[in-house]
């Protein structure tokens, strides 16, 4: 397989799906817009798992796991969530299979194992998960309820890139149950600003946080809550969302609690994700025209070792030193690999290594080990450096705090100078076509306006931010505005 | 709700399912035979993933994560496999759900949104990996490949138990390929030891390991190992599965690779699991009529402090040595939590760990601080004991191991007390009827005398064990047998 990626520039689409497939993250499989993580993907996931993981369980949550199933009557109960995803939605109608009589060794559907109530995977799982919480609630005494789950969900969706837009992902969904209002608006904006920490410091990934327009809040959510990034061909990503879901919930599934002074009251909501997406967001923030580049934080595993050898003695010494070093390191919390593969050459190694993304390669060969050095390479500069191997402990651990940060600068960077102030309409399609980004204008708060923009340009609202709340006139309908939005095209 | 239990002796099964309810781990959901996996009975989910995924990894393997679905024409190849899940099999025929114009606010399948072929929920993702495996492997350079899946899967059971049998649940499951033969054989082996050194370790439950019988071997497989556990109402349990396939999926999938001499061969495959089934077994191990025992190692948490106040000083003053002794604890690697909730009373508190299996209770109170001691209470013998505050850091942490063997040998006490040799077919079943457990007998190896026994006593043959490989007569049919077996009643 040629390991040489198309570039960015050439064609930004194509070089996102070569890159996924020769990195070895994902590929398509032969379910229809169902993709296969590979082992390196995978890992890549299990590390922003195990962070947000800590971090949910930090602020109080709990996991729990809820059924892949919705039955239809519930699935239907909260209209406008039904609604919202009624279209996606994979249906299960039968429960066995049977031999084909025209066909010998193929199997049927067998026609009288077909379900009373059909059964809807979950698309998101409020319906299942309220209709539970149901009969946990009682008191205020029960409340509040912070749990969340890690979950495949399936939306049907019509066109799908490998973790961008799937029919089947991975992500977590968390549902919380308050007695007040505010306090579930407090987790809301709580989640939104843990998902903000984790972007920024986890996957180096910059974002505007902010609230979603009524046309892009979620199906049966009050308001969404949510942080959007920039990719490099000036697209916007949705990186994660934090609904207040008000009493909607709880009125469709009649969950009521006794408040403090003896009252029945409907049970306040939030629910809240991230998923498999955030890949897709990672890959496009760092990558360059060479591969994937990966933060350390982030990284199966930070250092590679490759050992330049002609003869098994070489090899032997060079493992000593990369053993001792690798011991080192493990005690510092840095991970590293040692690829002493013998059916690879260091060429092969250093492509592979470069299109994974390994912040880190350190090579070592016999003329290193005289001189006591070791030759240190970076992933996201492209530098090399010669280093002592007494210095390398310190200088290595230092160089990953560097890149973490290096990533996140330069992604700062490119979002801020991606950032346009616009007054008008013309300069909005200008800069919209010409540069790309967000566009930061003016907008009157109706849907109207919302939707007009999006059909004359494609770009929709990503965020009515935190900030910035100075008024002024629509930049389409000359209506007045309370502050300025961000409009993108978006993934 | 009555927080006491149904004894065992009265009705185990109840006791069972009132456990699991009552100690808060799960619950049956709204959707026939699928469980709601709770807080409580999750983290301890949580804890036996966490161990199991570090051993998987120590011994080479890596994650993936492969699709939902598997397509008809895919699930249908392997035509052993597919028969033995065919009358299983959650299937998806849609993709749409419509406006019902009968029912205002009701959705319908929509009849246009049918799928051209059905794709079946995977109740085991053999065929939809080894589909993938034939893109991936080309020469022997590419092996073995050895993958695991942490998953959830369907099997449309008709009777359903929380844990022990249900239509969803989470498992693992590993997919290998090798180049050999041997090699492959190996893996299957060690996989099977790596479970039940998990099993003896960390649950504290004592298994058999062994081979199964033909009738038994999974659907598709060349060879089934097991591990097979016995609960206290004598019945045994499947506890671990380790396959060796063969070439089947191979064969099915027309996985070749070239060889070291350039010859094209099959591929030579595994697959191994364990799954949620491994709560009810670990529930039915050790607990008893007051709830849930739970061995340390897999305990959410191993020590519950609990203080005893009139007033908020005293309250202030336990709080003060709790924070002290969980740190110290802490650092010892042993997890603990504070019971300050100021909505219940002590006796509720007690009886709440106490259902929950929390192995070690430390009750403070103000005449305790006055002495400078606390009391210690351990769950599995309900003994409790006062000691002095400085020396309870290495007290718990010896009494945590001291537990966790104690839980082990008793076990294995009455495992091995209910191994029954017999010699006859009249002693097979008075030692079946009246005493239940384990019944070692000679067998002469076909799958007639296996189901007829099966037909006559509702024993199966659990395993043929490693050891004891001494030939005689079948005690059915006085044939001669190799070597004596495992038969049991079992869940």
């Amino acid at each position: 397989m040629d390991k040489k990626l198309v570039s960015r520039e050439e064609d930004y689409s194509k070089w996102y799906n070569e890159l996924v497939v020769k990195a070895g993250l994902a590929e398509n499989s032969a379910v229809r817009g169902c993709m296969i993580i590979k082992p390196y993907g995978y890992a890549i996931w299990e590390k922003m798992q195990s962070q947000l993981d800590k971090m949910f369980k930090k602020t109080g949550h709990e996991n729990a796991y809820f059924p892949l199933f919705v039955p239809k009557s519930l699935f239907e109960a909260e209209e406008k969530n039904a609604e919202g995803f009624a279209k996606e939605c994979a249906i299960v109608t039968h429960y066995r299979l049977q031999n084909d009589p025209d066909n010998k060794g193929k199997l049927r559907v067998d026609p009288k194992a077909k379900l009373e109530e059909e059964l809807i995977i979950r698309p998101t799982s409020e319906a299942i998960i309220w209709n539970t919480y149901k009969n946990w609630i009682q008191s205020y005494r029960d409340l509040p309820i912070l749990i969340n789950q890690w979950a495949n969900v399936v939306r049907w969706e019509m066109r799908t890139r490998l973790f961008l837009r799937t029919a089947e992902f991975l992500w977590q969904e968390g549902h919380t149950a308050h007695e007040t209002k505010n306090e579930a608006l407090e987790e809301t904006v709580m989640i939104n600003n843990l998902y903000a920490d984790f972007a920024e410091k986890y996957m180096s990934m910059p974002v505007i946080k902010g609230v979603k327009s009524k046309n892009e809040t979620f199906a049966g959510a009050e308001k969404t809550y949510c942080i959007e990034a920039l990719m490099q061909d000036g697209k916007a990503l949705q990186a994660g969302t934090s609904h207040f879901l008000g009493q909607n919930f709880a009125k469709a599934f009649d969950v009521k609690f006794a408040d403090r002074d003896g009252q029945l009251n409907y049970v306040w909501a939030t629910s809240w994700g991230v998923s498999s997406r955030l890949m897709g967001a990672l890959i496009m923030t760092h990558s360059d025209d060479r591969g994937l580049v990966l933060p350390p934080k982030l990284a199966p595993h930070q250092v590679i070792f490759v050992p330049i050898y002609k003869n098994e003695e070489q090899l032997n010494s060079i493992t000593q030193v990369v053993e001792d070093l690798r011991n080192q390191f493990n005690e510092r919390g840095i991970s590293s690999k040692f690829d002493n593969r013998d059916t690879k050459r260091p060429g092969e190694k250093f492509a592979q290594h470069e299109i994974q993304g390994v912040p880190v390669r350190i090579t070592i060969g016999p003329k290193d080990l005289e001189k006591k050095s070791i030759e240190i390479f970076r992933r996201d500069t492209l530098e090399k450096q010669f280093i002592k191997i007494e210095e390398s402990l310190d200088f290595v651990s230092k160089l990953l705090d560097e890149i973490q940060k290096n990533l996140f600068d330069k992604a700062k960077n490119f979002r801020d100078n991606n950032i346009t102030e616009v007054e008008n309409f013309e300069d909005f399609k200008t800069a919209l076509e010409n540069k790309g980004g967000f566009i930061s204008a003016h907008w009157d708060g109706t849907d109207e306006t919302e939707n007009k923009i999006k059909d004359l340009t494609k770009a929709t609202i990503r965020c009515i931010p935190d900030e910035n709340n100075i008024p002024g006139k629509c930049v389409f309908s000359g209506n007045p505005s309370s502050q300025r939005v961000l409009f993108a095209k978006a993934y």
